[in-house]
């Protein structure tokens, strides 16, 4: 098989991946690349770069709302863009990917720290969609003592929703679980509402479809509700936006649908940021108002710039 | 088998049945009564009086946020308070059934008139749930010539969004259809959003959870959201709190649980009226401000008087 190939089924599970979040994408993302490093055999340093960046833009293209696997494609890129043979072109690499992966559970550590702070004592949190920085979170909390409560829904269609109880019940966290449009029953039992994200940018965070529903039933119920997010989620407005061209299949939804309904299946939208109450870093609170100078004016590596909008 | 046996195997579909609005549900108690009359052999008023009553208060327990069927039951206990022979009484119950019936009907139709103002030509309506009221409405329309295309979601856990989506496909109306938390995707396009209901009181309106999170959406996004209800669905407040105690399994949401999970299936919430734009009713528009003189200071029968509240 050509490496072309080769790449393409290496992250095709990527694309059909539904149930994590961008955090644990990103984590799957560097373990691709390890394996395209290791499949290369080629000694010409632009064959094996060529096969990195076609990589990184077949990642971007499977999850184009994944901030975490844009900034480490970005990384990546920028870091092995002066090797001039094969061998140091490879041993950047490895370094870049190691970095990128401590930086990425540094950072869920030094959230979790911070969200000690808004679980309330005894009390029930809610928790939206699936992110492995939510659950880390969450367990840490445990492990330190805590003790608290979550409720939480399923997550049409994908039902990641069910992935994120059954991770928190292992972890000895009481579940309380329901279908998604019942979030606004169980709101108001809540002492605080925390969920993952998948980009940040100036107009808002892009996160799973009900996320939008989920801030205003918050706004509405006053339960402070946060996002935990690393600042590797922030993005450029032209990044942000990609997250519309993420269109699943409509039989996901429904798979025998009558003549004359079409299936729409749209997996993220976008919630402004004054919606919620901050954002949670590894830098800690960023409220709605500090986000525009939090955006990273980082370069983008000329591989990755995205087309502009023709009209 | 006895009749307290047969009633109870008559209404037990009923209690099941989780794709029908309170007005089909309506239609569906009125032909349980006339088969009860048609088995009931007694020729003691005493007897068919109590085969009544045990019907009316199975179907309540059976459905207990649906008004129509409350004011089905309180009707026909009325009717047939004074009569005194068998035969009277059934043939009371008859005509109370009949009346009641092309009320229901005559409501829908003159409700079907005021909603034709409030579509947009052309446009796109947002519809919620089942509610046989809004699909007699929309093609109603449709049959008048107005062109629209709705958009619905699934209503989870019954999915009973599909049975929507079916027949208004079926009549010739286009729909766009998709899970229920992509509801915030889609209401931006939307001229208008109907809802049905199957109680008004004055504290608001009780629908199929869920529907709190639309009236949120809707005002966020400045579309106008109608509750399309005739006034058989307005109820005093204490009967208004009897969808608290309909619960359903919970693994009609998730049927192999893990340990720690705890699966809560509660079907209706209460949204408060100052939350839609108004509830067209066969009188026309009420107002949010005008709901609380429209409740019915009707007598309730002494049979399904509710039992006080004890501490």
């Amino acid at each position: 098989m050509d490496m072309n190939r080769q790449i393409a089924s290496l992250v095709r599970p990527i694309q059909e991946d539904l149930l994590s979040g961008a955090a644990e994408i990103a984590l799957r993302a560097i373990s691709i690349f390890h394996t395209v490093l290791k499949l290369d055999d080629s000694d010409n340093a632009a064959t094996v770069r060529m096969h990195l960046i076609q990589t990184a833009q077949a990642l971007l293209d499977a999850q184009p709302a994944m901030a975490p696997v844009f900034h480490l494609c970005n990384h990546i890129l920028f870091a092995t863009d002066n090797c001039t043979t094969a061998q140091e072109l490879k041993t950047e690499c490895l370094v870049a990917l190691d970095y990128y992966e401590k930086k990425l559970c540094d950072d869920v550590a030094k959230i979790a720290d911070y969200v000690l702070d808004v679980i309330p004592p005894g009390g029930l949190v809610f928790a939206y969609s699936f992110s492995s920085t939510v659950v880390s979170c969450l367990l840490h909390a445990r492990a330190r003592g805590h003790y608290f409560r979550v409720a939480c829904t399923e997550s049409r269609p994908s039902m990641e929703g069910r992935k994120l109880a059954s991770r928190l019940a292992a972890g000895n966290i009481e579940v309380l679980y329901t279908y998604d449009t019942a979030m606004g029953l169980v709101l108001p039992n809540c002492g605080v509402a925390l969920m993952g994200c998948d980009c940040v940018g100036a107009p808002g965070l892009v996160n799973k479809a009900g996320s939008l529903l989920l801030a205003l039933a918050c706004k509405d119920m006053s339960v402070p509700l946060y996002a935990l997010a690393s600042t590797n989620k922030f993005v450029a407005e032209d990044r942000l936006f990609e997250f519309e061209n993420h269109e699943r299949p409509g039989s996901e939804v429904w798979d025998d649908v009558p003549a004359g309904v079409r299936v729409l299946n749209r997996q993220f939208e976008l919630i402004p940021v004054a919606s919620i109450n901050a954002i949670i870093t590894e830098h800690g609170f960023i409220g709605p108002d500090q986000v525009e100078q939090q955006i990273a004016q980082a370069r983008v590596h000329e591989a990755l710039k995205l087309a502009p909008v023709t009209f």
